[in-house]
């Protein structure tokens, strides 16, 4: 999980690159990086661990000079949160100087790696995936590009082989060093890029020239008044020249819309929309369904009100009780301000629960039957605790339903979830998850009902269901690369 | 607007007293601090400006040694917002070692601050109300106890004789060095101050120990624990002493519960009760009572849904859209990510708009008549801004109902509020506020409704409703002070 | 070992006080503090732990306003070094806010302490015996102003009784908050203090004004172009006003200077000049009556050349060279510059020797018989290694020299010194000395000498030389009180 | 004027490295970095402004894990002082992964330059040459390796194909990520560059291995118990693997030792031997010849006493006096600790002045003729102040000699000096110089004689004296490089 944004503008970029990132904050929030270029070239990037907020000094922003730039934040995966060598963006110097950000995660790394190593002599510093993936295109760039300049069509040809020789999901953000800002996405676009456009004053020319912006999320654009223009097409690549000339181009032969479901799921902000679809809408459509089959499974007086667990099943949530014309109410209160946990010498760790992140009020639970509506449930201990918040706030009865179906596959494009033991949905029946869980009943979205509530109304086909289905549509995760995962990521 | 913390436990109190703070963050994010004593009597505190989780270093908890302490969140007042001299808490080492803290507002500073320097010679380096009442506690106890040791007894007669020299809203909590932690709430009980106790393993005697807790919400108790005892009464004094020992003593003559209505209208969390009062459920019944105005100055075909502004006009909103039998909707997102602007030099400030803040869903408006709930209005341009907003976003009408009544004065006992001519409500009719806002209808909860909302079910009798009616219950605030006040400010 | 310095100026004074703290540095490199008053008599602040030069950050500079100040460099004592709660200034707000640095030690804490919190009733939130120092001020202060306005009348007075309650050696600087700037040193002068006064153009007035400073040595004086006006007397108080008047009174009975003898032999500056005796000049007679004790006991033909050990020794290795009429060379070059061992998890400390603080440079050493000179002998353990050194750069023989008598005793007047029985001359003959230090000669300067060298000249006629002699020129120092000294200093 | 240090080790080298750079510290005090790499060829590094002791965190020592590792101190050059992109090591990934310091100066930048960008396609993100060599380097490898493996004989040819692109003065350390340490020497020796060896106990095996240093001044090796090998010849290449075994060729054709006369007058530590020749003998040695050539100017009677400037002049002026026979003293003492002035809104900035640096003890002065002894004179500023300051303090007449001849060119080498206009040297006689700096004799060393004095009883036969004589000994030196490097300084 991680968010993106690159920029070329008329003017000085830090700001609106940093204001972009505190928009997509909700995408990561362990570690944070800018880049920017001069026109001359000059790069100066800052990257630090934390939040966005509390990341970068004065004195970082002011050395964050240049018209063109680009920034990441990140969710770390385990064992890796506070490593600097780990961080985004990464870059390299020759050929050219290019400096890139990247969200997804690439499937082949161990292939890629050795690679990397006997045939292009470059140096990996760290195990991160897109450290790889920057030194597989510019190895690209540094053959295609030998002997001619370099140019839009070779900037593309390289993006080509890129894509030729890297799998998994994968939306890319880089600056070249006086030339401009490239980004890209995976053949199935599984993870999210949005274009933007608007118009501003060349302070040099006084000329209306454009400004552009690409960014995980739309909202990104919206707050700063872009114009969306669309969607990077699933392996597409586009190029913006320093002065804000725009090129694309097709890169990959094979090319099937299939974006991750868990964006629409949990991942994205209500308010963005992608691949055509507003993500608030698709999950009022994931309550509508879920409505349903609630009603099939739960008999109507086990339910005299809705609530959400805060903040991203609310539309869900809202839209059972319309549809079930039970009452919706919020009882649950969510902390907004989470601390750290200081260890005095000689101290034990005290476990945070969810009782911090969450209060219940009793009057909303007292004598009430208790629907209570979650986006997904992944390991399951949230739940548990929720539930028996639930009971020991008054309510008669809990009932649990989840906006998603149950989460059985290991997530391997990008979205970090936990080994498959660890799912609460692996290797039990739904009744044993009840039971697990502490709950009266038990409700998932089915499968089905899911897809159809992201795509209906648009012109999207496919999806990316894996971790629902073990389905995986780069067609080249093998159950011995899903192993090798598993262990290194437990190791 | 500020929220206080204080603790006697059996072990270190310095990580429960910093996730207090985090609870209390809601009531002040400008600045922190935290102090604690050592059995020996020996005093250690940290203080800094920004949020909790910002302020606080790894060592400055380390060094927070003791099992007695306190704790503050801060909401700085025009222009003192980054100066250390104004942080609490405040020490004074005569007599006997005393830090404290403080949520409220003085109003007779001058004739203190003129006694001070006169008569008792004791130093201010500030211009805070809070060291001023610690000095006047501090000067009390020095004549109190000149000839005898500090007992209980002598400590209610020192606060007793503070009660009579301060006027204005205040709940103190101070640590004694070597002796304990004493507490006290104005007469009228107009800032809210809880007691709460647990028991725990006394790590020397071994035998079980009462530990206590006084804080601003009852959230604080809780969270960790703590069985609520009940409110501090107006005018008492608890003194609980290092071993865990509570005494207490009403200090004041003629007390007469009258808390601060704001507390229910926007300050508190809804998941607080307060003088007996849940704030969520005070808060469904001004959404009950707004409902029956709503009906009565707007046409039933002129709403077609009822909307929040997140997050604390929330219950209200829902209640509204109950009683009216509309339909509730979330037509805004809240931005959670607040971040900084950074001037490059040359560069002129960029208004920071409620637009960052929040984000319409223009799905939610098109093509419908909104009504928008929110908790108050003060000055009014958020408001104008979030109005314009819903009809950017596609809204046929706007209706905008306020959960309290117009502010038309100011507050003076320890909520922010801008100076008079500032509010919107000030020399103008409602009419003249709407056409001045850009909505179709406005509405406002009446006074009586309002104050009916808040006390019904409740022992509660008088609320301080000052800021809407300009009658303020401690009875000593004059014309002269209230412009006196003005013209501070705004100097 | 502490460095002070005060001023009452007529414009900012914070970056005179930094820069005089840079000059004071050599008496203290473990902490600092800096603390102003603005003639309105709000006070400001900043200490921390390190060099001048790291422990203050331009935030913390700009925040030092005001006219009048005082600052601090400390030289921690045993277990004390990072403590917060024990570094200097101090303050109290009553009566009237005073803040205040010391050099020196007081040997009666334990009988102040128990006054303190039983008739004072003051809490002492360290073990700083300059705490104490100030709270019994405060409390004579408090007494003696009662019922009147504080005049340099009655400052004196409180003078007097704090000096009459306090033992021990001390040379003090405090700022009255609203008033001006108080300097005292004890009846003995056991520490040194200088006053100074320059013009300057006062810019309200326009009027030239005297600018007043007091402070450990008298190079600061000179190098601020301050007018040496005398060394504050031993006994006496000076009260320099806020708009830059001078008041001063003897405040003890019986007073006889009695200098510390450590200051010429090591602690001071050599360009300083303090009670009338020039630092420089005491150390070049040192030398010359070293060099007629070195004539009676070694040889001639067993010393080739004079070599100081760097610093302090040069001027007393230099007389002694040109006295005996042998040659002077400089065979080690110190390293300036020193830095910290960072432990890696897992590794153990390394020992950090003399030889990465100094170089043999063994062209000097190769074939000769060398006569080394140290300022003096404590412990032993770093002479003993110079001795290995000289001896592995080629000398066929070394002679070890101290300006200074054997330290027999302990140091009670605010020199660090280890405890007796860690002194290379407790209960050692001068033979036992040089076999542990492995010499083949081992002189001393006399007593008789030490004193004549210091004294020659000048209108001094008494010195204190516990170290050597174990008499206290205080009179009130008991083995009691040595023994208790010691305990505490190792345990 | 930089300072560098290489190391290959059995245990971490972080420590050793930075107690190098503390040894270092003279050659450049505003910027230091280190890298450290692992076996499986991870790098970090850490680089900051200020002084080794301010730089480095515990935090940052702790990531720079590895055996294998170097470091610099760096001596800004004009106006870029505080910029992060001209720090020293320097990155670049491909090929291999190396990291480089330098110390010394390009004279062919702006060749190299459009090289780099046109013909290499890397991208150089910052002014610095260090930058632009490590990418000629990696561009050499890069070729020279394209279908081959890694080893010394490829290494070793690169470094000749480097050798003849680059022109200038430079002492060159990298680690080539994987495989060892690298460093080289241009084909003159103008910059100093030691190998040493010890042997340890290698942690894996159990077995005695050799671990190696490279570093600029034999100091480091000594310090840290390392055997001194010998210097890094003229356009010699060592490479040392990362298990400790050295290689080492000739990678330059015609070869001559000539090193930079500077380091002996000024830049080197005394106790360092470089080249073969003791840094401390040879200033002896300049002393004695200096000593003539006073007595052929300076009449006998004028001359009372010989001091230094401390500290670099302590030899030469010891042996003046010696050679003379006339007493040798200390006039001047050195301020250790030097800070920072503050601007305080609305101050201008006060001028910091050689007595900042320096205090003269007129005891020593008055009254008589004193020689003082520099190393040499470049501007002359600091030179006019010093003889001011020994008017004041009561000098009869001043006489000044200079170790070193008149400065008269650009040093272009790598030592920092003003543009030519600025030296006192530039267009003034002897006698218009002793008027500009208001002494009574100037006397200046011969050219002869410091080049007599350096190599005298060594196997040193040429040496760099550029600044004295013009002659540069690269070849390549032209005036419109003069010229252009005089504009862009100034600029």
């Amino acid at each position: 999980m991680c968010g993106i944004v690159g920029m070329v503008g008329t003017g000085p970029v830090n700001q609106d690159i940093y204001d972009a990132l505190l928009l997509l904050q909700h995408r990561g929030q362990d570690a944070t990086g800018i880049a920017t270029a001069e026109p001359s070239g000059v790069m100066h990037q800052a990257k630090a661990s934390g939040m966005v907020r509390e990341a970068f000094r004065t004195r970082d922003m002011r050395a964050l000079l240049g018209t063109v730039g680009l920034g990441h934040v990140r969710y770390a995966t385990k064992g890796t949160a506070s490593s600097e060598e780990e961080m985004q963006p990464f870059y390299v110097n020759a050929p050219y100087g290019i400096i890139l950000v990247h969200n997804g995660n690439l499937t082949n790394t161990r292939e890629l790696t050795a690679d990397m190593e006997q045939r292009d002599r470059r140096h990996l510093n760290s195990s991160s995936d897109t450290e790889l993936l920057l030194n597989v295109l510019a190895g690209e760039l540094q053959s295609t590009t030998s002997t001619v300049d370099l140019d839009p069509e070779r900037i593309f040809e390289a993006v080509s082989h890129t894509i030729t020789r890297i799998e998994g999901a994968y939306a890319v953000i880089a600056v070249i060093a006086g030339y401009g800002l490239l980004a890209f996405r995976d053949p199935h676009g599984i993870r999210p890029l949005m274009l933007g456009r608007r118009t501003a004053t060349d302070p040099e020319s006084g000329a209306m020239r454009d400004e552009w912006v690409v960014a995980s999320e739309s909202l990104v654009l919206e707050n700063a008044d872009y114009e969306i223009v669309r969607d990077v097409e699933p392996g597409e690549a586009v190029f913006i020249t320093n002065d804000g000339v725009l090129h694309s181009q097709l890169c990959a032969d094979a090319v099937t819309l299939a974006p991750c479901s868990f964006e629409y799921v949990y991942l994205a902000r209500p308010d963005s929309v992608m691949n055509g679809v507003s993500v608030y809408e698709s999950r009022l459509r994931m309550g509508d369904r879920l409505a349903d089959t609630i009603a099939k499974h739960v008999p109507r007086d086990k339910i005299d009100v809705v609530m959400p667990i805060p903040d991203s099943s609310r539309p869900a949530a809202m839209e059972v009780a319309r549809k079930l014309g039970i009452e919706y109410r919020e009882g649950f209160y969510k902390n907004r301000y989470v601390g750290r946990t200081f260890i005095m010498p000689g101290q034990a760790v005290r476990k945070k629960t969810v009782r911090q992140k969450l209060n219940a009020m009793s009057t909303e639970f007292q004598g009430k039957n208790v629907l209570l509506i979650d986006d997904s449930i992944v390991r399951g201990t949230t739940s548990k605790e929720i539930i028996q918040m639930a009971r020991d706030a008054g309510a008669l009865s809990v009932t649990f339903a989840s906006a998603a179906p149950p989460v059985r596959f290991q997530h391997v494009y990008g979205i970090n979830m936990p080994s498959r033991h660890e799912l609460i949905a692996h290797g039990r029946t739904i009744p044993q998850m009840a039971e697990e869980l502490g709950c009266d009943y038990l409700v998932f979205q089915e499968v089905e009902d899911l897809k159809a509530a992201i795509i209906e109304g648009s012109a999207l086909e496919e999806l990316d269901m894996s971790c629902f289905t073990g389905t995986y549509v780069t067609g080249t995760v093998t159950e011995e690369y899903l192993a090798w995962v598993e262990d290194t990521q437990t190791s």
